[in-house]
C-alpha cells in the first residue's frame, strides 16, 4: 500500500495549481460522510437538505447552487442555495429515482447583482452615477454576447433603451429593473465559478425509511409443537399480520439446520432427538445458505408465499447469517474458507458474552476465500433476490469485514437498487455508524436499552443530527428472539404499550417479534433472554389470548400510514413537559402541514400528570393562540387555548397520547399536504 | 474543471478494490483539517496529540501507531497509540524539525496478544489448554522465521524450551512470559495492517506560538513632529523595548508614501503640505513595495537596525500590505494588473465600513496578473526575507484570494521555513479559520471585543478546541493603530492592566501598539479609533509619562518567559469562581510540572471578591489537600489549605492575580520541568 493523501488537492500548491484552485471557499458541506468517502443516505420523495459554508475574498455578492444527478448521467440538475447568515448557505432538492446519485456545490461571483446593489445604494443617496451607468451598460453589452433567445432579446432591448436615453434616470431605471436583473442572471457568466468536490448520495426506496417489520419463526405457525409449521401455514396467518398494519414480514434463517453440536431447549448443549435446533446453525446434508429447510417447504412453496404476502401488502425479509453449522456443505467442499486448529477442529463462534457452540465462522481473508468465498456469499444473496426477496436482515455484520459489506451491498444494489439491508449489530457506536456508512440501509439500535425520558430524548436527538442523520436509519425493534428487555419483563401490558408507542412514533422504522402483541415476557431469570426461547423449539401461540395489544398496534400502524410526519425518525423535537416521567415530543413534516405531538409516560404503574407547552412558536403563533387538537387514537377533537396545557396519563387506560395539532386557519379535515 | 471526488477511495468499490481496502477502520483522526486538504499546525518541541478512532470486525486485539516524518523523507518514525475507550486511541509525538511534515495512523491485528490473553484467561480458569499450547508454539515458530538478531535468539530459545518441556505448565509459562510477549511484538507481522490517509502537518518555529509583539511607527521615534524619525532613532529605543520583555518589533509599512489623494490628519481627505500621509498608501516616484521611504533611511540603515534588534533579542516584523497609492510605479509599469473604470480611473479600496481613498487594489485574476503579479508579490516578500525579515504582518488578507496566500506562503516557506505570517483579518469566523488553514502562522482575533467573563472564557475555550486549535494561533493584540477599544477609552489605568493580563496570560502570542503602555485612549468620539491617529501624523511620545504601566508589562512578559504553561494559548481551563466579574482559569503544561492560576477582574472600578476552587483534582489530590502558592507578580508565597479559597481584587492596586500552584511533595523552588 502506498502513502495515500486524504484528498485529491495538494496541501501546499505550486503556482500553476494555485491559479486553478477555486477562488471561492466551499466547506463543511452537508449531507456528506467522511468528506465523501461514503455515500450519504437519502430517500425517494424526501427532500435532501443541503447546507454548506461559502465565502471568498473581497465584498462582492456571491451566488450558489446545489447540482445533482444520478451517477452516470451527463446532465446536472440545479437548485439555488440561499445565504442564511455567517457564510452558511442552504437549499434542498428532492430525488425522484432510486439510484446512487452525486451532488456538488457551485458558487460564483454575482457581478451584476453586486453592481446593481451598489448602484441602487449610490443612486438612492444622490451620489452622481454617470460612471456607474456606463459600467452598467458595459455589463449588459458583455451579457448580450453570451445570451440567447428571449434573454438576448430582453438585453438587446435594454441596450437600446440605455443607448437612446438622454436622461440618466432612465438609464438607471433600466439597469435596476427586475426584468433586466432576471435576464442578467440568466446570462450570468458565473465569474470565478468554484466547485466543491462531488459527493455520493444513495437514494433508497421508501421502505428504507418507513416500514413496519413483523418477525416470526415459520416453524411455529402450527397448532402443536409436534408438527413443524410450513410456508403454507404462514400464508394462513398473512391476513392477521396485514390487519395489524405491518408491511414487512421477516423470518429467521429458513435453511437446513445442522445436527452436530445442535442446541437443545433453552440453549442447552445437548439436543434431544426431536429438538429442531437453532435456525442460525445453518447447513446440513440437505444444503446450505442456498437451500430451504425441507420441513418448511420447497422453493416453489416459498415463491408462493412471497406472492401471497405481496397480495397482502407484505414484503418478505430474510435473515442473512454468514455462519455454518459443522455440517454445512462448505466445510467439505471448501475447507480453505475456514481457519482450522492444530487438531483439525474449527473454533466455534462467539459474540462475547454469547457463545455459539453449534456454529463456526468462515475466514474471509484465507487465501482460498479471496475472492471465491466473497463471490459465493454474494451469489447466495442474489439467489434469494431472484426468488423475490428484496430485504435482508443481516446477522451480526460487525463480526464480518467492513470491506466485504461495502462491496457486497454495492454489488447487489447495482443489479437491483430496491434491495435493502438491515444491520443487526449491537456493538459500540463507531461500528454501528460505520455499518450504515458502508451501505446498510437500516440498522438495529440501542432503543431497547433507552428507558428513561432523558435517555430516549437524547437518543432521538442524536439520531436526528449529523453524522448519524446521514448514515444511520434506526429500526426500533421492541423485542427480538435475542432480546427480552428487562423493562418488559416486569411492566405488564402498559409496558408493552409504552414501548410500542415509543417505537412507532419515534422512528419511521420499527419491528416486533411475535409474542410481543401477547405481552410475552417470561425471561431466563436474570437475563434478557426469553424462557423456552423459540430459537431452540417450536412454539405455537394463541394470538387471541386475553390482554393482547393487537388493536393498539393496528391503531399505531394506521396512524403512521396516515401521517407523513411519522414516516421517518427525522423531524423529532422534544418540547417542554414538566414531569420527568413523561417524554413529550413533536414530529413534523418540513412544511408543517402535518404536525404530531406525542406524550408517552415512561411509568407503566402510576398515573402521571404534567403541564406541557404546545409549540405555538413553530407555527409563528403567539402564546395566546388557539389551535385544534385531535386524539389520533380515539378521534376526539377539541380546541386548545394558549400555550400551556395540562395532561394526565393513566397507564391502565393508555400510557400515551398522540395528538395532531392544526393551527387556526387550516381545515383540520383537509388531507395532509393541502 | 472536471468533477472531483472528495477522496481517493471510491464510494462503492468493486471486488478487487474491496479486497484491497483496509480491513480496520481508522476514522476521525486528529489533528487534521478538512480531511487532509490543509496542513494542521504544530510547533517544534511541543507534543502533537494524536487522537483517532480505530475498530474492526471481530473481537481480536488491535494495536496501533502514529507514524510521522518530514515531507520528502523515506523513513517513518513511530509512536504506539493506546486505546482510551469506545474505540478511541491516543498518542503523541514531538517534532524536532521546522518543516512540513506528514503523519498517518497504522493499525493491525495483534494476534499474539489476542492469543496470550485468551490463554491466560483459560489457564487461569483451569480449562485444558493443550491445544492452545500447540497453537502458541506455532505462533512462535512463524515469528522465528521473520525475526532477526536478539529477537530471533529469544524466540528460538522459547521454541526450544516449549519443545523440550514435558510439563504443560512450563510451556504455558514460556508462552505467557513478558520477554516472549516483547519479542513477539518485535516480530509481529502486523496482520491486516491498515493505514489511514497521510495527513500534512506544518511544524513551525517557537515564535509562531510564543512571542510578544511591540508595534511602533518608526517615523514617530523623534522628539518633535517636525522631525521625521529614522531607523537610527529606532535603534536608540531598542533597550527600552527589550526591557519590557518584547521579542518582536513590528513596523507598519516602511515604503515610499503616495502623494495623490494623500490623507491628512485624522483621516481627512485633504492633506496639508507637511502631512506625512498614511504609510498604507504604498508607492510613489521613489518606489513601491521593494523600496524604503527615504526619510526613514536606506537599505543599509535597515539592515543595521535588524542586526541591532537581534542583539537585543528582538526580531523585526514588517507589514505586507498589498495595495498601491495612485503613485505606485506598478500603475504605469503594469497597468494590466489593475481593473480600470470607463473613465480611466481605478476604484479606491474599501473594507466596509472603512474607506481608503488614498489606495487602490490590484486585480489578482486579470489576464496580465496571472502569474506575473503573483510572482512580483512573492518577490517582494522574498526581498525582505533576504534583508533579514522573517515575520510579516499581512494587512487585510481576507480581501485577497485564498489560493494566492496558499501558494505564496508555501512558496516562501519552502525556501525558508522560519518565515512566519500573521493574518490581520477582522471578518467572519469561517474566513478567519480558513486563513489559518491556507498557511497563516498566526492570526489577529476577536480578543479586543470580548469584554465579559463569559465572552472571554467561551472564546478561549473555542480556541482550545478543534478545528481552531489545529489551524489558528491567536495573537492577542490589546490595541492597534486601527483599534482603540471602547473598553480602554473609559476604564483608565486598571483597564489597561486588565487587558494586558488577559492577553499575556490567555495566549502565547500577544501584541501591543505603542501608547498602550502610557494608557493612551483618547478616541475619535463614538468610534473605536484614536484621536490624532498616528497613521496620519508623526506623534512623538514621552515614554516615562506618569501612570504608565511599563513595569507591569515587563513583569507579565517575564512571567511568561519563566513559565512554559503561559507560552501557548493551549492548555486553558476555566475553573469555578463565584463572581461573574472575575475570570479565573488555569494554564498548565501537559505533565502538570508548570501550573498557573490566573484571576482577572473584568471590573476596572470596584473591588471584587469571590470564593474560588483550587483545581486539586487535576493533581489527583483530595479536597482537603494542602498546596503551595506563589504570587508571580510580587513573589509572595503561602500554603493553601483545601480546595475552596477566597480572593479580593482591588483594581486600583492590581486588577489581577497570577499564582503558581505546586502540589505537595514537589519543591516549589525547582526549575520547571524537574
Amino acid at each position: 500500500m502506498t502513502d495515500r493523501p486524504a484528498t485529491r488537492e495538494p496541501a501546499q500548491p505550486n503556482l500553476e495549481q494555485a491559479l486553478n484552485l477555486p477562488r471561492i471557499a466551499i466547506e463543511s458541506t452537508e449531507p456528506t460522510l467522511d468528506e465523501g468517502r461514503f455515500a450519504a443516505k437519502a430517500t425517494i420523495g424526501h427532500p435532501v437538505n443541503v447546507r454548506t459554508r461559502i465565502f471568498t475574498d473581497g465584498h462582492d455578492q456571491l451566488a450558489a447552487a446545489v447540482c445533482w444527478r444520478q451517477k452516470g448521467e451527463e446532465t446536472w440538475r440545479r437548485a439555488r442555495l440561499k445565504p442564511v447568515g455567517n457564510d452558511w448557505w442552504e437549499g434542498s432538492f428532492t430525488p425522484t429515482q432510486v439510484a446512487l446519485h452525486e451532488f456538488r456545490i457551485e458558487a460564483w461571483w454575482d457581478l451584476y447583482e453586486t453592481f446593481r446593489q451598489e448602484l441602487s445604494k449610490k443612486y438612492g443617496a444622490g451620489v452622481p452615477v454617470g460612471l456607474e451607468a456606463e459600467e452598467g451598460r458595459r455589463h449588459v453589452e458583455h451579457a448580450v454576447k453570451r445570451a440567447q433567445g428571449e434573454t438576448r432579446a430582453v438585453l438587446e432591448d435594454a441596450m437600446n433603451r440605455i443607448h437612446h436615453s438622454h436622461l440618466i434616470e432612465e438609464k438607471i431605471s433600466v439597469l435596476l429593473s427586475p426584468e433586466i436583473a432576471a435576464a442578467m442572471e440568466a446570462a450570468d457568466p458565473h465569474e470565478h465559478c468554484s466547485y466543491s468536490a462531488t459527493y455520493p448520495l444513495d437514494v433508497d426506496r421508501t421502505r428504507a425509511l418507513f416500514a413496519s417489520w413483523y418477525e416470526l419463526f415459520p416453524r411455529s405457525e402450527t397448532d402443536s409443537p409436534e408438527r413443524h409449521g410450513t410456508f403454507a401455514d404462514v400464508i394462513r396467518r398473512l391476513p392477521a399480520i396485514r390487519d395489524m398494519g405491518f408491511d414487512v414480514l421477516y423470518f429467521p434463517p429458513i435453511h437446513p439446520i445442522g445436527r452436530k453440536h445442535r442446541k437443545g431447549r433453552n440453549n442447552s448443549l445437548e439436543a434431544g432427538p426431536n429438538d429442531p435446533g437453532s435456525p442460525y446453525a445453518i447447513g446440513s446434508e440437505e444444503g446450505g445458505h442456498d437451500a430451504i429447510h425441507p420441513e418448511l417447504g420447497s422453493f416453489e412453496d416459498f415463491r408462493t408465499l412471497v406472492e401471497a404476502a405481496a397480495e397482502h401488502g407484505l414484503e418478505i425479509a430474510l435473515d442473512f447469517a454468514i455462519q455454518c453449522s459443522p455440517d454445512h456443505p462448505w466445510l467439505k467442499e471448501h475447507p480453505g474458507w475456514f481457519a482450522w486448529r492444530p487438531d483439525g477442529s474449527i473454533k466455534y463462534a462467539e459474540n462475547p458474552p454469547k457463545k455459539y457452540q453449534d456454529i463456526v465462522n468462515v475466514d474471509f481473508y484465507a487465501e482460498e476465500s479471496k475472492p471465491a468465498l466473497w463471490e459465493a456469499l454474494r451469489d447466495v444473496v442474489w439467489l434469494w433476490v431472484q426468488n423475490g426477496v428484496k430485504m435482508f436482515r443481516v446477522d451480526n455484520p460487525h463480526t464480518k469485514p467492513l470491506p466485504f459489506w461495502e462491496w457486497l451491498i454495492a454489488d447487489i444494489r447495482a443489479r437491483d437498487p430496491d434491495v435493502l439491508f438491515l444491520a443487526e449489530a449491537f456493538t459500540r457506536p463507531a461500528m454501528m455508524a460505520r455499518l450504515g456508512k458502508v451501505g446498510f440501509n437500516q440498522s438495529y439500535t440501542y432503543f431497547t436499552w433507552r428507558n428513561t425520558k432523558q435517555e430516549m430524548a437524547e437518543y432521538l436527538t442524536e439520531l436526528n443530527r449529523a453524522p448519524l442523520r446521514d448514515c444511520y436509519r434506526p429500526n426500533f425493534f421492541v423485542n427480538t428472539p435475542d432480546i427480552n428487555p428487562f423493562f418488559l419483563q416486569t411492566s405488564g401490558r402498559p409496558g408493552f404499550l409504552i414501548r410500542a408507542a415509543l417505537a412507532t412514533m419515534g422512528s419511521g422504522l420499527w419491528g416486533m417479534y411475535s409474542g410481543f402483541e401477547l405481552c410475552e415476557g417470561a425471561p431466563v431469570p436474570g437475563k434478557e433472554e426469553y424462557l423456552d426461547s423459540e430459537k431452540y423449539e417450536i412454539r405455537p401461540r394463541n394470538y387471541h389470548a386475553y390482554g393482547n395489544i393487537v388493536w393498539e398496534i393496528a391503531q399505531l400502524n394506521r396512524i403512521r400510514r396516515q401521517n407523513p410526519a411519522l414516516q421517518t425518525h427525522l423531524g423529532f423535537q422534544e418540547y417542554a413537559c414538566f414531569n420527568d416521567n413523561i417524554l413529550y415530543f413533536g414530529k413534523r413534516t418540513a412544511d408543517l402541514s402535518n404536525f404530531i405531538l406525542i406524550a408517552v409516560s415512561m411509568d407503566p404503574i402510576n398515573a402521571q400528570e404534567a403541564h406541557f407547552e404546545l409549540p405555538l412558536w413553530e407555527f409563528g403563533l403567539p402564546d395566546s393562540a388557539q389551535t385544534y387538537g385531535e386524539d389520533l387514537m380515539n378521534g376526539h377533537r377539541w380546541t386548545w387555548y394558549g400555550k400551556t396545557q395540562f395532561m394526565r396519563i393513566e397507564p391502565w387506560q393508555l400510557p400515551f397520547g398522540i395528538w395532531r395539532i392544526t393551527p387556526p386557519g387550516r381545515d383540520p379535515d383537509l388531507p395532509v399536504g393541502q
